[in-house]
């Protein structure tokens, strides 16, 4: 049974924050100069404390959820792809032959795919999907909202739920993928929304539009705050991701906050992930406290949008593919810093000499 | 039966770049947007030209080699921990509860640890340790040079056959790591030596000493680089690295000579095992085909080398261990890389649409 969006909200902790000292006092014991592993030491001082100072630490198990919704503003032309390939990567998802797949084979991590709002109707049953679908597609945020306050409701809900499946099998970390043909748009637009910024200096190539279709892709972004100028004045964040977000970007929302609720580690992939986090963060500010940045986008404005919020996302590696992919790789980083925490001798028991003061 | 270092030397090959088109055609295949998984992408590339263009792909098996060496020039106190600190390593490496045996294990790669120069006599036997002391300890290139020619060769020559061990174990790659206490002083006059940089702007603390012992440290290397300016002068790479080195650096620089030699891909971990590696580079720059930096270390001066080679290391995570702990991560990414080549489907085997051409 599955909390409410409002009860989850209401009950998000930040991290017992005292517990940093024992962490840190933990990690200048092992055997290496202090700080000399760097953020992987920061990764593994914030697990301690989002495990509540439970050890050994456990970056595993982790799942990835990838998560389907199709948008209205495809149909103003701001992506080199069809429409219809959102659902094509639905069942090449099921099929083990998308990026994702591969690096969650690679890395040891399960995937679960969602359809939270894909074009068409339902898919053959899956083992590893999860059929949700609010709505085949969004509204053209050029256009008016894209959601109902109820619709984007159920996407947040939607989500919780999924972070909810995801602690009772046990998991420790959840990460956040996506598959939605045009959706670096209405992302692109909660970040001039959420974080002030001008679609001008933001906007990019997406799956790859020349440059010529990047101005057009900024003039709809600047329509769309325009058309819902209403909600993005009022502030309120649900109702900016109501009018600016999509199915799969609120389900990541509700994910994150799921997540945060039931003190899992959070590995925030990309672009459009970090709109939805971005909409989770200013919802209830302590998901940070759970959150791990994956990489920096090679799409124009992630590196902006992350800058402003001041984080230094732990890849830069020119991804821009989405699905959970940044998210994929960076599970190794943080069950790379749990088994630093978990794993190394101390000085005394290895018989090693201590740093001098100098 | 392993090469000289003459003969290896004048038989590194580069890589066939032509066979770069069918690598990029081949990614480009894939059901993803062009170049959207970043560097993942150009890994692969890379790996098929080292690998001549067979499929499937492979990082693995690894192994990494963490080479031991003393300095002199600890006598001159550049460090804040004891000269013996490098044997009680060595014998942490041996029994498991070291940064870079937590790393292996969590990647999944072997580990050898070498003694090429440590203080004082032999080591209990163990299957992990190689036992191939050249000298206890280098002279301080304070007051001269490091090695003699000779001790230089026999650095070299041990590397060589590590490479040549590892090739016969059926590696695909191999990482570089070390440990001496003080090696962070030889390598930044290396790094001057070969690039023409200035002590002040690229020495650092190590493993940790003050502001003040940092200026310290500093008027050491311009001391080292005034006593051998000979071989700084002569711009002979072999010479220059006999005359500022370490056995564990030399050996490491033939360790990267090696597996160019044998084709494997060769992880370099971070400020040392870069200094090794610039030797290398200078010997014969097509050991440039064959390395991928893993990282971009803490130690002041390891961006400013590798910005003047050129070079862009593929994590930026603060770390400053060694010990190889930067290519056990990076083997990861390579793994990676080398996965999405062999096993994402491709649009047509998906029935996935393509981009368009806009």
């Amino acid at each position: 049974m599955s909390h409410s969006v409002e009860y989850i909200i209401q009950h998000i902790s930040p991290v017992d924050t005292s517990l940093a000292g024992a962490a840190q006092a933990h990690l200048d014991n092992l055997t290496k100069p202090r700080g000399s592993l760097g953020r992987l030491e920061e990764l593994a001082l914030r697990l301690y404390c989002i495990q509540g100072g439970d050890t050994p630490l456990a970056a595993d198990p982790a799942r990835i959820y990838t998560i389907a919704g199709d948008h209205g503003v495809a149909a103003e032309g701001v992506s080199p792809f069809p429409q219809e390939v959102t659902r094509q990567m639905v069942l090449n998802f099921l099929s083990n032959g998308a990026g994702i797949n591969v690096l969650c084979n690679t890395v040891g991590c399960e995937q679960f795919v969602v359809d939270a709002g894909s074009c068409g109707g339902a898919y053959p049953e899956h083992p590893r999907l999860i059929q949700r679908k609010i709505h085949p597609g969004t509204a053209s945020i050029a256009q008016g909202p894209a959601m109902t306050a109820e619709q984007c409701r159920q996407a947040l809900q939607l989500g919780i739920d999924l972070a909810g499946m995801a602690r009772e099998a046990g998991c420790r970390t959840v990460g956040t993928g996506e598959m939605g043909i045009s959706n670096t748009t209405p992302s692109t637009a909660l970040y001039c929304a959420y974080l002030g910024l001008d679609p001008a200096g933001i906007t990019g190539p997406g799956a790859g539009i020349t440059p010529d279709l990047v101005k057009h892709k900024t003039d709809i972004i600047r329509r769309a705050l325009a058309v819902n100028a209403g909600a993005v004045q009022s502030q309120n964040a649900v109702d900016i991701l109501a009018a600016l977000g999509g199915y799969e970007i609120a389900a990541l929302t509700g994910l994150i906050l799921g997540a945060a609720y039931h003190r899992m580690a959070v590995l925030v992939d990309g672009f459009i992930s970090t709109a939805a986090w971005t909409a989770a963060w200013k919802i209830c500010p302590a998901v940070s406290d759970y959150s791990f940045f994956s990489h920096a986008s090679a799409e124009a404005g992630h590196k902006t949008a992350l800058r402003s919020m001041g984080i230094e996302p732990l890849h830069d590696l020119g991804l821009r593919l989405g699905e959970g992919t940044g998210a994929a790789l960076t599970l190794f980083l943080l069950r790379s810093a749990a088994a630093i925490f978990n794993d190394m001798a101390t000085f005394s028991s290895a018989g090693v000499a201590t740093q001098s003061s100098c």
